[in-house]
């Protein structure tokens, strides 16, 4: 039988099946690149107390905080997005904040689990980013083999009590032409963030450095380009740091809930 | 009865009516802000030998020359664009060119016309300059109650020779947010010349000097905006210019052909 190091290199077509291997402790890698075509989100558990606010927040800022899915309280069982799926077991990494700070990474959260626990699902940009792809739009970061930047910015979200704090963003930068075209086709994606939040100047959203972003890796920029922002999957973490629930549980970063949704999906 | 100079202030509602003034000499003025809602297009008349390559020239250049209507060899009547339309009388002004150089301006040209004449309409911006009105973008020329600056850049056609030369593109600046949203609304009015085809840097397309524009008035720019350059229905006036037919008669600029199709039709 292979381990874990070996499985890491598979890439799975099927989400049920790379679902049933993060179950089992067969694959806990990245899930960029797996199952092309469907559907990867964001997760976050909330207990049923915080939820409410959590949920509201996230319908004031759809950009950042596209929903794709919310679970009944205390059912960790999701069947609208994919058969069989449970949150507790089915992504390959997960992340545990205590009062806002985060905290230990498990792959599995079923000793956590509680009856009053919510699973939100949230859109992230991997379909847009595959869309950039197959129209020809060249995106650095993946080129480069890295991760997208990220910039805290000094736009404020619309807060919902105890949740709010700032816009995360992403940067991808473009001939300007074709951020034209990247701002059109992103539009047609509202749950991977939709068109941008911000064109030109960093300065203006309170970036002061391109080249030293919050997270991730500092960008590619080619003389010429024109640097485009989204509203970024970070956001709701901030909130959720801000907020310092007793507990919230998140995916690990870059270790997706897989869908068995269609990704590209434009509107 | 009231004067050319009395009717100049009338708004039209019914593109009929407009046409019928304008065919009787009663509305000689120019058509921006007449007929609210009503499609408005450039006009192109040219005999049947010139054409042919003027309309492979449109169909590969559909940002700056979107068709609306082309007119059968001889024909002065367009009923598919207006009830009874006669490009010959009704439009409130006309240029001729004779071996490409602009001539006498006129306010009908059926002494002019031919049997071998052909009459092209093309979209132009209103449409898509409402639309940005109504979603509460500001369009900083129209706010100012000037002209539209444009310039022509260092970008070419596609050619069908005779017909080529440059790109002609029309400025608007708006704050980053507003251009996204003007971005991606002109997206969806292609007989309007569409998205953009530059934004940012204009030294990028061959414009050393934004306040000096090629046509029309200099640009009103905010600290802080953006500049967006769409494709400009004055680029195949150029290339007519070049291609230099024995004649060629076209609008009188802002002297629209108002067309009965319903203008404000995303796709």
């Amino acid at each position: 039988m292979r381990n874990a190091t070996d499985m890491a290199d598979q890439v799975f077509t099927e989400p049920a099946a790379l679902r049933r291997a993060a179950r089992g402790g067969g694959f806990l890698g990245q899930t960029s690149g797996q199952c092309p075509g469907y559907l990867q989100g964001n997760l976050v558990i909330l207990p049923a107390a915080d939820a409410e606010a959590f949920l509201r927040f996230c319908l004031r800022n759809p950009k950042p905080c596209p929903i794709i899915g919310v679970g009944e309280p205390g059912d960790p069982v999701l069947p609208a997005l994919g058969a069989g799926l449970d949150v507790r077991s089915d992504l390959p990494g997960y992340r545990v904040f205590r009062d806002g700070v985060p905290g230990e990474r498990l792959t599995d959260i079923a000793a956590l689990w509680r009856d009053d626990f919510v699973a939100f699902v949230l859109g992230c940009s991997f379909s847009f980013e595959h869309a950039l792809v197959r129209a020809g739009i060249p995106v650095r970061h993946i080129e480069a083999g890295g991760n997208v930047p990220m910039f805290v910015t000094a736009l404020e979200t619309e807060p919902a009590a105890p949740f709010g704090g700032p816009l995360v963003v992403t940067l991808r930068a473009f001939r300007p032409a074709d951020a034209i075209r990247a701002i059109t086709l992103s539009e047609r994606y509202p749950i991977a963030h939709g068109a941008p939040v911000h064109i030109g100047d960093p300065a203006q959203i309170g970036i002061t450095d391109l080249g030293r972003p919050d997270f991730g890796d500092p960008p590619v920029i080619v003389p010429g380009d024109m640097p485009v922002f989204w509203a970024c999957g970070v956001t709701p973490q901030l909130a959720i740091r801000r907020a310092a629930p007793a507990i919230a549980i998140t995916h690990d970063p870059g270790h997706m809930l897989v869908t068995d949704l269609i990704a590209e999906r434009p509107t």
